[in-house]
């Protein structure tokens, strides 16, 4: 599957349908679907005049602007508003040496035009040389993939460059396969820490570093729905931590204080009242938005700071002073016409240092136990005369930051512009206006989101309008006017509208260089039709040759809803085998251990043992309404021979890894007899590994 | 991936641990072991004597015997009996004329020697060929392989031969990506008409057949645990019924009466009390275990059949007459060494018309408001003098069964003998001794598990503990004296220990012969390592050319825990791309048709709609303690434009695909304000899709 030997026939054979939704999907004034609508697709047929490649809004039927899809989303917005004048943003200096280009005014969305696709883009070799790429069975990858699961609430392991799905790792819902949710540690950390939802919405997965370099210890995400931080254990490859965060609805980004993964960031993305206790509920301007440091190790929030509007993604530099997060809705309107007022919004730079200080000093306001910073436009608190919180102001809405591998910029895209604004990191501590940390503002393509590095001076940002991912060249972003288009270097077709996109140890001081792979939202008839809830599209490109440009490898479909990834060499994980029984917090159950106790009238306690093919008790009696704690372990030794008690109509299934302890309370409130068996296929005599539990009526 | 230009390095590329744990799995005795043990593995170091290529159970130490894992599952049982001492199975005549082979006696474990694997076994051509069953991005693969998710409780849909998972399908389990479990319908689904548990166990994915092809309408999955039926529609991928099956404890095999999916089976596996309401519990004469037969339409229980025994899987006649069932524990055991007792166990031969007269003459007792026909082998029931379940011995413990295309033999696999039972299916029907029905009893290797066809003669068969798929001729078993191993054709390695196996379309009268699946239980060291929870390893093969024999073109880690799938040409599943509002219970809610009703002081109803990128209703406020019911539809037309509602810490998030109408009910008991948002990433816009939720406090 990984050779294409006419690859560019994959474009011409799109079919009709794709061609129309695609059209629909795109910006209805690029160059493409300009070509499209001449194909005589419904865009095409009464569709929207084109003037200067710009769709005229006012032109535009009721049904024509609900065609017209995304492009709509962007476009209707903007002509809504009587005028763009968008701010005048001067750009600093690189290392105030470099500097160079004085800037003009920033073009905004109207008037401008979209930078044409190389048509070509390669793709005539795409995929061609993909043998290099396979994966042979029985061969490894190289690299893990933890891919978030969006809103199924999972981390996925991905190995690249086979885009095998290697495991799930549930984090913020249950999960019977492996028992999560099932046994009393998982489901506490569930019920109690995590508050009791059923499901979250992880977004950004990131592993920790060491000196900038992943450490294969933890991977840390986020939920966005409910508003909280979970750690996935890298040893086990299991969750083993959820914060419930306070004052804070919508944890979206995360991230951490790097080199050495000191705080973990859950950048709050919705405003809402502190605490959202039924305070305030009709008085917006009361409500909030907070960035919150979690301590990694104990995974309690350390402090917050509140910021003026909605935040979005972030990203830490590399010598762990500063951190940044986009954001949107800097009007602090409810309302998406209210959100849409303003033609800026800020880039946040947060100093750490300062705010430590901040919270050392007692400038806080407790909230729900947390100290809570002031860092809004207003605070009074600074460092050195300067805000702990810089906003640095950007055309409207910037959506992904990322620091470059060199930890000199931060770059964030523009979403509804269709520029990436290049932050230079050294300068936000030495300017006095903000906006002079900004050294450049290429014009990239229509809904640039996110932007991931090579290692070798490129930055790749998706365009989601475009259904493209750019590559470009962020120093020479630096050295070319704002608004040039002179940077980029090639665009490469993505199938379709990308969000995120992530290179091979992008989030590192040294990008692998090799594969990135774009997380497309939508695909379309990529794949065969599975009903009206379609996968997603993760494709993998090989970026390893500048030369050849960039190469289409393999297209993944994607359950619902991976949002980002980090892509980890496997050297640099570690996991056990089987479990280390020092490492778990139950004690195991030996051959021999196993015992049952009638601790009262109403509670047993039993603990016993699972190898091939038995229980250490083939039987046991309880009486109805006991209160019944089952520790139960694995005693096997060897890899891969896993085993679980799954209880019929009790609705427990405990999964059992070699050497693991899992325990379980439950209520005997069913009599009858119910037959525990293994539901892990574990040896010929599978089927009759069971125990008879008898649970007798009550009289 | 699909290339491997040297395969023949694959198997001596695996490691140590590799192959000591491979021996650890493997049959003691085999070939194959006994070379690891000289290359020094653990099973040599201090290992069992070897003796006539089996191990002597009595020289084992308990450390040993833990350590010789699945075999020893197998040979230390065997031991434990003071002699196999097998029944003489005579073997019928195939359509009274063919038959032939006047049977000897059939060999049992012991003293048996193991069929020696072609070590040459095509490797070196293994995956050389792969370009040819390559996908390249942007194409379409062949075929749909549904394959049951285990204990996960889902389906997943996997295209052929790329083996990317295209879908997931909750079936038993509240899944939030797709809202399963969040909506009314579906959450109702699960609680009432679904018990209540929050997780099931999918062994066996059927799709319905119209003239014994696939006719694409549903496909039917048992939950093992919970002893449940679902059906899942294959035109919105979606699943639309559960039945909890009353009388009965773990539905185990889940297969259809044929030619027209008359009826949909559940083989009923463990034995309890009927009803299992606390009667009976110290009391196993009286339990019992039933095959229920389910109305596909109404997914009505019609009727059950008690039987001797515990079942396992099943399979259907071509004509609708017959319906096999293997089982194991004759002896009905409650140990397992209760249970290992005696040295044959029986296929159950249902003669389906039968049963219904019984149930049309009142011939049954209603248990549970469901007529329980008597099918054990003292039933005095019987049609023209011959018993409505006819008992067909075979060795011990029968596991897979599956009817041949042609229709002629049902064939079961021996899991604890090496051998296949071959029976004749017309001869079931007229002879006077169920044993003459048996017209074949070919040697196939060690753990014999399931059976596929190729549509030209050929079974191929997994052996466990070889960790092989055999591949036979099984009219030559036919004309072949029992215990022959002349009609194994080709035996090919797998990786490692597999269940189940599925060719093309291989349960219908036509498989398309060119692929097939083994869903193999371990995977050892195949893939990178994800912790103690390994992935399984579903291993596709091509099959088309027996010149060439079996080709392993890919491996693919599965999530554990599929056990077996169907496999469908594209041709024959036509999903719907977005939803028909026609076929949805529920009103839709058309723009210009949302409306915010106050029904009374604690009720509140709303529907609303959705689309690109805004809600009805940008704020809605309601009253802590209000009831209120929430409709909302997604109006896009176009295909994967997909959107949902996530209400932050309700725990809710309704996925709305194109045209769909989705309906929850919450109490708001938490006051504050709530942002729901759309999870399903669908516009630039995507992120300003909300809607403000104002819970106002009581005062």
């Amino acid at each position: 599957m990984t050779t294409d030997p006419n690859a560019s026939d994959e474009r011409t054979a799109r079919t009709d349908e794709q061609r129309d939704e695609q059209s629909a999907n795109a910006n209805a004034g690029d160059a493409k679907t300009a070509g499209s609508a001449a194909d005589g697709t419904e865009t095409a047929d009464d569709g929207p005049e084109i003037v200067d490649g710009r769709t005229i809004e006012h032109l535009l039927t009721d049904h024509e602007r609900d065609i017209a899809a995304t492009a709509e989303g962007t476009e209707a917005t903007a002509a809504k508003r009587p005028s763009l004048d968008l701010p005048r943003l001067e750009l600093g200096r690189r290392d105030f040496m470099k500097a160079g280009a004085a800037v003009g005014a920033m073009s905004g969305l109207a008037g401008c035009t979209s930078i044409l696709a190389d048509e070509e883009s390669n793709d005539s070799g795409d995929a061609a040389a993909s043998g290099e790429h396979s994966v042979a069975p029985g061969e490894h990858d190289e690299y893990y993939g933890f891919l978030s699961g969006g809103h199924t609430g999972e981390i996925r392991v991905v190995g690249l460059p086979s885009m095998r799905e290697l495991m799930r790792i549930p984090v913020f819902q249950a999960e019977s396969a492996r028992g999560f949710g099932h046994d009393a540690k998982s489901s506490q950390m569930l019920e109690e820490e995590g508050g009791g939802y059923t499901w979250g919405d992880t977004h950004h997965p990131r592993v920790s570093q060491t000196d900038n370099d992943y450490d294969g210890r933890w991977l840390f995400v986020n939920d966005k729905a409910n508003g909280r931080m979970a750690r996935v254990d890298l040893e086990y490859f299991e969750t083993d931590a959820i914060t419930n965060v306070p004052n804070c609805q919508g944890v979206h980004g995360a991230c951490m204080q790097l080199p050495d993964t000191q705080l973990v960031f859950g950048v709050g993305e919705f405003r809402v009242p502190m605490p959202n206790d039924g305070r305030d509920v009709q008085s917006p301007d009361e409500y909030g938005s907070v960035l919150s440091a979690i301590n990694p190790e104990t995974m309690d929030v350390e402090w917050q700071v509140e910021v003026d509007g909605n935040m979005d993604n972030g990203d830490g530099g590399k010598e762990g002073r500063w951190f940044f997060a986009t954001g949107y809705n800097s009007e602090e309107g409810v309302t998406e016409s209210e959100m849409a007022r303003s033609d800026r919004d800020y880039v946040k730079a947060f100093d750490i240092p300062a705010i430590w200080d901040a919270v050392e000093a007692g400038n806080y306001e407790e909230i729900s136990g947390v100290p809570v910073v002031d860092g809004t436009m207003d605070s009074s608190l600074n460092e050195g005369d300067r805000p702990i919180v810089r906003y640095v102001a950007t055309p409207k809405s910037p959506h992904g930051i990322s620091v470059t591998p060199d930890g000199n910029y931060a770059i964030a895209s523009g979403k509804l512009d269709p520029s990436c604004t290049v932050i230079d990191i050294d300068a936000i501590a030495e300017v006095d206006d903000p906006q002079e940390s900004i050294v450049g503002q290429p014009r990239i393509g229509m809904g640039p989101l996110h932007t991931a590095y090579d290692g070798r001076g490129h930055a790749y940002t998706t365009l989601f309008i475009d259904s493209q991912v750019a590559k470009w060249d962020y120093e020479a972003a630096v050295e070319a006017e704002a608004g040039s288009e002179e940077p980029v270097i090639e665009k490469h077709d993505v199938h379709y509208n990308p969000g995120h996109l992530i290179a091979s140890e992008s989030y590192t001081a040294s990008p692998q260089g090799d594969y990135l792979v774009s997380l497309n939202k939508l695909s379309k008839d990529r794949f065969l039709p599975v009903g009206p809830i379609h996968p997603e599209n993760d494709q993998l490109f090989h970026i390893g040759d500048d030369d050849a440009g960039m190469e289409l490898i393999k297209d993944k479909p994607s359950y619902p809803e991976p949002h980002d990834a980090s892509i980890v060499h496997k050297d640099k994980i570690e996991p056990a085998k089987t479990w280390d029984t020092d490492d778990y917090e139950i004690d195991y159950v030996a051959e021999g251990e196993e015992s049952f106790e009638r601790v009262d009238d109403s509670t047993v306690e039993i603990e016993m043992w699972a190898r091939r093919n038995e229980y250490a008790f083939p039987e046991v009696t309880l009486q109805e309404g006991d209160e019944v704690t089952l520790r139960i372990s694995n005693v096997e030794t060897t890899s891969d021979v896993i085993h679980s008690i799954a209880i019929p109509e009790y609705d427990i299934n405990l999964a059992l890894a070699p050497q693991d302890t899992r325990e379980v309370t439950f209520t005997a409130d069913q009599p009858g007899v119910f037959w525990a068996y293994c539901a892990y296929f574990c040896s010929a005599l599978h089927l009759e590994m069971r125990s008879r539990i008898l649970v007798e009526p009550d009289e």
